[in-house]
């Protein structure tokens, strides 16, 4: 067990030194590189996990790390490290990092900005020429995004210990592939990495992030202490009726999946919509069988993503869902699978309280903010000392080609980065 | 203008000589060889228009039709023509006939049994020696089905002059392919065969089909009379909202399509459950994107097919469907285009009558049966005079793998077919 890090109260001076060393310009110029890697048309990024386009994405991460003489490596689940050696070669890590996947149809930002913010602040240590004494490691964390192979935030579970290796491996995507197959193919290529072990405890994590909502900007601030994550529930529905001609069955005597399935996403929006404001409740996927205009449809599988800050609301809602298809199932059978049940967190006092003091210092605007959309910190969290910053998204647009962040806005952001982890680093 | 062909009230001798000639055993062989082409892993047919199981359908219909000598030709929609020819070459031919493309999950029989039963009708001819007065020809209409491309009945519409060709080689299926560039790929293919004129008027036009229902089965009937065909309109719905964050945008800002698309179904579903038993009414397709468990969707597309035995009924009802998107669409945008509208028909009198005729003389059990599932015959009532012959469909179920009638209930209706075609061939 390694030994637990005090968190300080507020950074030193050698790591506000540091600070000054990131650079606005680089950080923006590289975000923008790693965006062409999935570019869609329209502005945004279509990098899903383990993809060809995720694999370009990480070989680039991989050459600016070389670059800065960075130590690669890799683990089971395809996490990717980049490590800055410390004095203390022994001493637990400072990990900071986030993911590089993408959504089908996401941004430029969501992600690769706490990879590339992790990689500012290394940078800036090397340029201000200090060596810390714990060492420091980017992160890159495995599929958090689940839109190719779901649930999401795979490399950090199971970094964590929150889910199963073997179990993860064998999910499979929407194509037939499983995750294994699709990792066997990445790792394949990443053959020259050495390969670490899951699950080192690292002396603390912080996780740089877009917020994907609207306060940071409605409220004038430019750096969100990330309080905690709201708890999420996945669900997976499969609604069973049987197949007919649209011209011939009677209405009576059809077993009409789609209808089934229309009622119950109605009944729950009905449901949950009169449960207050801090219920989130959304039917992202749904997929119809044999989906011709004149078949009567005989299986519709749909996802249901539920959020609440509330541990006890989040299981209440949660487990009336079953209820819901249940009655709104006429003459079909259904099926509800939990995929994941995420209850909610707060990130240690400690940690926020430090994180605010040195945005503070550095002249930068912070609040504190929960976060309604999970993060791969989140899983950290149960393993080690954890926090997170946010930086603003223009309109709250997030899961989409139009998220922007304003390039001064990324690199307060990732000053705020670079003071903690090197405060963290040298002590 | 072709002369119009009198319809006789019964049967003659020699007609009914020939269709001791249809043989049970051979039309079974052919259907089961059909079927081989496109066949899915649980008995049904995967055979969508103008793809390769249907170009091997169509190039397996046109080596038995080469076998007795038939005359095959094509038009510019794809329509494919088999002609036995008659001693007046130039009166206009009585044309039998139904399509080789299936629905995606579809059956054995529906439509290849109607261009099967009509070869097996020319085949009897032959056999029996006789030579038609007026030439006897089998069609494979193009794309009833409109899985791929939709909506359905292309060649028979285009052919009756009810679509205009140019409109329907633009249209473009799922994977993007237009109607005009898979037909392209067809006709090089089949570029030996001569090319018809489109819509040159037939005599008659007689179509056998399964009845697709459960009427027949639960009558104890084995031919069915069709005396119409129902109403069906189809609709194309496009909602489309605004992209998010599933766990960061509030319920009450998002723009979610898939919340609007589902009440909008539940609302048609609501609204005309409670208008009779005649009203049938599906949405068979319904697409989502970017269909993704955590990004709010942005747009969703469904299709409705609306269908009613009465004229007027089928135009109100239909006429609602604008009015019930639009109530449900909440904030998000909603777009209803009607990409049909097939009025209800009924076939001549006299063609009904003497159908029956020729069935009660061969002993084979009938009855008058309207049909709620549409067929090419829809579009040739209007070219000339039209009649359909139904065989009964094991509980009801088609547009199924399930699909399944009889061996001698198939042979018993074309020999009802035969009967039929050897007459109005001799007059």
């Amino acid at each position: 067990m390694a030994e637990d890090i005090a968190i300080p109260q507020g950074p030193n001076k050698a790591a506000i030194a540091v600070s000054r060393h990131v650079d606005q310009d680089r950080l923006w110029r590289r975000l923008m590189e790693m965006a062409t890697h999935g570019a869609t048309d329209n502005g945004g990024v279509n990098r899903q996990a383990l993809s060809n386009e995720d694999i370009a994405a990480r070989a680039l991460l991989r050459s600016w790390g070389a670059e800065l003489g960075l130590q690669a490596s890799v683990d089971a689940i395809g996490n990717l490290f980049l490590r800055l050696p410390g004095k203390r070669e022994d001493a637990a890590p400072i990990l900071s990092g986030s993911h590089l996947d993408s959504q089908p149809c996401g941004g430029k930002f969501d992600g690769s900005y706490g990879v590339l913010a992790a990689l500012e602040g290394v940078e800036a240590m090397r340029s201000a020429g200090i060596e810390p004494v714990r060492s420091v490691e980017i992160v890159a964390w495995t599929n958090e995004e689940g839109s190719r192979f779901a649930p999401g935030m795979m490399g950090s579970t199971v970094f964590a210990g929150a889910r199963d290796l073997d179990r993860v491996l064998a999910v499979r995507g929407k194509d037939g592939t499983s995750v294994g197959e699709a990792l066997a193919r990445m790792l394949e290529v990443e053959s020259d990495l050495p390969r670490r072990k899951l699950g080192v405890r690292p002396a603390a994590f912080i996780e740089a992030h877009i917020e994907q909502g609207p306060v940071l900007e409605a409220e004038g601030r430019i750096v969100g202490v990330v309080k905690g994550i709201a708890g999420k529930r996945v669900f997976g529905v499969s609604v069973t009726g049987e197949k007919g001609h649209a011209g011939t069955v009677p209405q009576r005597r059809r077993k009409d999946a789609m209808i089934a399935a229309a009622r119950m996403v109605a009944a729950i929006d009905d449901a949950l919509a009169a449960k207050g404001e801090d219920v989130k409740f959304t039917v992202g996927r749904f997929e119809v069988e044999p989906n011709a205009p004149s078949v009567i449809p005989s299986e519709v599988r749909f996802s249901i993503d539920l959020r609440h800050p509330d541990a006890n609301s989040l299981t209440k809602l949660g487990d009336w869902i079953g209820n819901l298809c249940e009655e709104n199932r006429r003459n079909c059978e259904v099926t509800v699978d939990e995929l994941s049940h995420d209850p909610p967190l707060d990130f240690p006092e400690p940690m926020r309280a430090f994180i605010g003091a040195s945005s503070t210092t550095l002249g930068i605007p912070s609040m504190e903010i929960y976060s309604g959309s999970g993060h791969d910190a989140r899983h950290l969290h149960y393993l080690c000392p954890t926090g997170m910053i946010f930086v603003p998204s223009r309109g709250g647009i997030s899961h989409s080609e139009e998220e922007w962040t304003e390039p001064d806005h990324l690199a307060d952001g990732a000053r705020t980065l670079t003071v903690v982890l090197a405060t963290l680093a040298t002590r």
